[in-house]
């Protein structure tokens, strides 16, 4: 290998470190405080994500949810099984949901939902929604045409050459 | 306006059969069995999306979080209050966290999270996990330097010229 490829290894807290770095740098930019970083089990870095949300004008744009797709894109896979994710804050309820469907082994977090409700965001205010029925909770849900659209996982359960994730 | 510009407008059953059948197509298409439409108020669609983790190896390409990223940059905000999303199956907290960090009003879903165990996919494990104290959650979380990166927070909650979302 040309040794200008061969990747630093970092230990777990160095990644903390430049995970809280990065996020620490994104408000500098105007970008939210977080930051997110993907990495293999020798502690070299895969990918990198901050949050985007007001800078990019996407909600979804938060540090996790980057890193992930940034990974996914340089290793070819949507399962990043065997690698681990550090957040400078403990992941909201969509971006720990990325993390499962990824099948990331370990998750390392700094700041807490209570750190960051201080801070103005509604992590714990949407932990707390999710935990509730849909007809409970303040956002408004109807459910409409379901056998109709069971049609569609027949469709799916019946097909043949389909990939699971 | 130019003619060509009108939108068509859609009642309710009529944007969800749309929806089911986004999510059926993309099925024939190689992808995921699910797709979301954002519509405003008037029943116009802003946005479309189908699952597509498989066929682009992204994990968070999921059909609510596509539809959700184009309505946003097409409306050049994230915040998507005045409109509705309609899809296919209940949200899973990935896509139901996006709903409400982009300020959705309504969700109108057809498949629950029960079908889709039915049909293999983990939503209901990750609504379960979700409501679990991170220790006690089948995802190895640690928590660690929770001090050192309060100090970005700090650094959030004294800034004067920042975009709250």
């Amino acid at each position: 290998m040309d040794k200008s490829e061969k990747k630093e290894t970092y230990n777990k807290e160095a990644l903390m470190r430049e995970t809280i770095r990065l996020a620490t740098e994104n408000v500098e930019r105007g970008g939210g405080p977080f930051g997110a970083i993907i990495a293999d089990k020798k502690g070299q870095i895969v990918a990198t994500g901050v949050n985007q949300v007001a800078v990019n004008n996407d909600p979804t744009a938060h540090a996790e949810i980057e890193a992930i797709q940034k990974a996914a894109a340089e290793l070819k896979t949507f399962n990043l099984s065997g690698y681990d994710i550090y957040a400078s804050c403990e992941p909201c309820p969509m971006c720990l949901g990325a993390i499962y469907w990824a099948h990331i082994d370990r998750l390392f977090y700094a700041n807490t939902k209570e750190d960051a409700q201080k801070a103005g965001f509604d992590d714990s205010f949407i932990y707390k929604e999710m935990a509730l029925e849909p007809s409970n909770r303040r956002l408004f849900s109807e459910r409409m045409l379901g056998e109709e659209a069971f049609k569609t996982f027949e469709n799916w359960i019946s097909k043949k050459d389909k990939t699971i994730y």
